[in-house]
């Protein structure tokens, strides 16, 4: 009677949430300042003060204005000054057409496979450890995801390992750097050979593999590593970017994609992008944060919480023991699982109102992603408890 | 390559944005005060003041609550806040859970379309004259849409003519009332036997045949009538409702569907609908805004604007010897081309800048939609150009 598919996705819903409801409902119980949530993503420092500033002067501009409706594509100047500012930062010609503001970078996702795909048999590759919700936006909008096996050791791209999985219908490459578990940001040397055989391989198969960058914590690194520009590189990339992360707006679902026009079929690209946000009833990216985006494309995140954070639990959980792989970027930990099973590791965390997501989710059993974007606090008082888990 | 079919609606477009893009392009031409844009339905009343306070006051609270992710259904509080409104104004049993905010009516209908959408062979019928977006919104979401004749004399909802397009694939019966285009308002009594017919073939076809109520006009009526709320009438009624006409909030996409706890399936329904958001990367509704309607449910908008530019355009027209439907809600005037050809009428209207939209859009040839949600003075200096047109 029902569509059963969007039943199970909507009643199994993903771990992270289920863990993050469950935290809702604990923290009901016995108070939130005794959950030790380090499920989700939800950034913990505020946006920068530039950004309120920006939505309440433009909350006194003319609300017709303000609120109405925006082309399909995002208002014109928004993509103006986001082609502007990728055009300075990164040495490139970039065009407001070049631009798609969308719901987040779900949605960009989401859109931009389903533009891409044109059979069932289109495939796109992922190495583990990657962001859960792949699982889901691939194949509803009609493609395969093809998992390639995570490097446990560097956690760094295997290109030897893409390579073999490339076939006649690899559509797609999603690349996530730095990257959602791990933490884990690509080198430009890295980039470049992943490039190369990309390119060798597209030639060889007769039609280009496409790069889909999922860019959500580009701004987000903790070290001197340069996050390289992947249409720099490699034209046949597009560029799904999130401010959820970058300027803490998580909720209000504002992000773009960049088709780089030297991409192969750009200018067919951008409508058939246009083409699925139409399919899905997108309509366009909220008003008021494209105004807002605008005025602060080259705002950047104060990042000092985030890596106080890093240390304090990188380090307290090494000196207790855990192998955490050292994450240059993002906000999350990854961590092998004591005694390898990190589903038993994560239920009996539960028990102690420590919520930590088992790596299976994301590919990578064994391991568990402990967000750090919360309160420092949290962190130093949930140490003992990873001490009692260990 | 790549997706065909989505090419194919990003290149083309709905008409609608069209002629809305048309518009603003020649506006940097002549000056925005020399198109008259009819086209859109962008309101042009501004949000009320209730909300410009709501969201300046929520702008001064933690910005890390209230830019954060909500849950995938939306905030429990705004839910609570909707349930009461409707449970109050309505007299039913509205509960949080039956609730789930989203990115706009757009998001809603076609998230529920997915989730009701079992099989390819579901049909999904709509009488014309109906919002032309339904005709992707449908098919985009796994169904078909079956077209019903529109009744050229009243507009009224032909029961006769849905019930003998009933058949064993009929999965809902998609209403939109006030309407748009011809801003008709179905009455009680209408749908009374409406629903009559609906039980009894849904007992006839053996499962049951869900109403899908789009109701972005809900409160923009002109006259005395009621718009009745179907839950109350026909419980299989799922309703999709958004803030972008009611509070002026168009760009900002934010409403909501209610799914009555006493509709058939109501428990699978909601996670079905949850489960279709999730595949299409909706992720939350915006969540400024899902916190700034929590405060204004109850805020009606002021429709004196509206009534004063309906009966300009209305009577004007009928002035000037237009066939004129006339319209009891939303903000639109379907009118009669003058000769019958709707669409060689709005060729010749856009060479004089004045911007129409043929019915053909929706399913309905021969007339034409004019949207009066514009300066009452671009209504006014128009009437000349509509008098040269006739």
């Amino acid at each position: 009677m029902l569509n059963e598919r969007m039943y199970k996705l909507g009643s199994q819903r993903s771990g992270i949430r289920e863990l993050f409801e469950f935290g809702q409902q604990r923290a009901k119980i016995v108070g939130p300042e005794n959950v030790f949530d380090f499920s989700i993503g939800n950034p913990s420092v505020p946006c920068p003060d530039e950004v309120t500033e920006t939505l309440k002067n433009l909350l006194n501009e003319d609300p017709v204005k303000i609120h109405a409706y925006t082309s399909a594509q995002g208002l014109p100047s928004t993509r103006e000054a986001i082609a502007e500012s990728l055009g300075k930062r990164f040495e490139m010609d970039v065009r407001p057409q070049d631009i798609i503001l969308t719901c987040g970078a779900a949605a960009a996702i989401c859109t931009t496979i389903r533009a891409l795909t044109a059979s069932p048999d289109d495939e796109f590759m992922v190495q583990a450890p990657f962001f859960a919700e792949y699982n889901v936006f691939v194949p509803e909008q009609g493609g395969k995801l093809v998992v390639i096996e995570p490097d446990l050791e560097t956690f760094d791209i295997n290109i030897d390992a893409i390579e073999k999985a490339i076939t006649q219908n690899t559509k797609g490459l999603i690349l996530n750097s730095p990257n959602n578990p791990s933490g884990h940001v690509a080198s430009l040397d890295t980039l470049k050979t992943l490039a190369a055989m990309l390119k060798r391989k597209s030639e060889e198969i007769g039609h280009p593999i496409y790069i889909i960058s999922d860019e959500p914590y580009r701004e987000l690194i903790y070290t001197d590593t340069v996050v390289p520009y992947l249409p720099q590189i490699y034209p046949d990339s597009i560029v799904c970017y999130s401010f959820s992360k970058a300027l803490s707006l998580p909720g209000e679902r504002i992000g773009y994609i960049h088709v780089p026009k030297d991409a192969y079929l750009s200018e067919k690209i951008v409508p058939a992008i246009l083409g699925a946000l139409r399919a899905m009833g997108y309509v366009c990216a909220p008003s008021l944060f494209q105004r807002a985006i605008e005025q602060n494309v080259d705002v950047r995140p104060s990042l000092d919480v985030y890596r106080e954070n890093r240390n304090i639990l990188s380090d307290g959980l090494k000196a207790l023991g855990y192998r955490v792989i050292e994450p240059e970027g993002a906000f999350y930990l990854f961590v092998e699982a004591p005694g390898g099973d990190a589903n038993a590791f994560s239920e009996k965390a539960k028990e102690k109102d420590v919520l930590v997501v088992p790596g299976d989710a994301f590919g990578c059993p064994g391991f568990m992603r402990i967000s750090y974007c919360v309160k420092k606090d949290t962190i130093e008082r949930a140490l003992p408890r990873f001490a009692e888990l260990i």
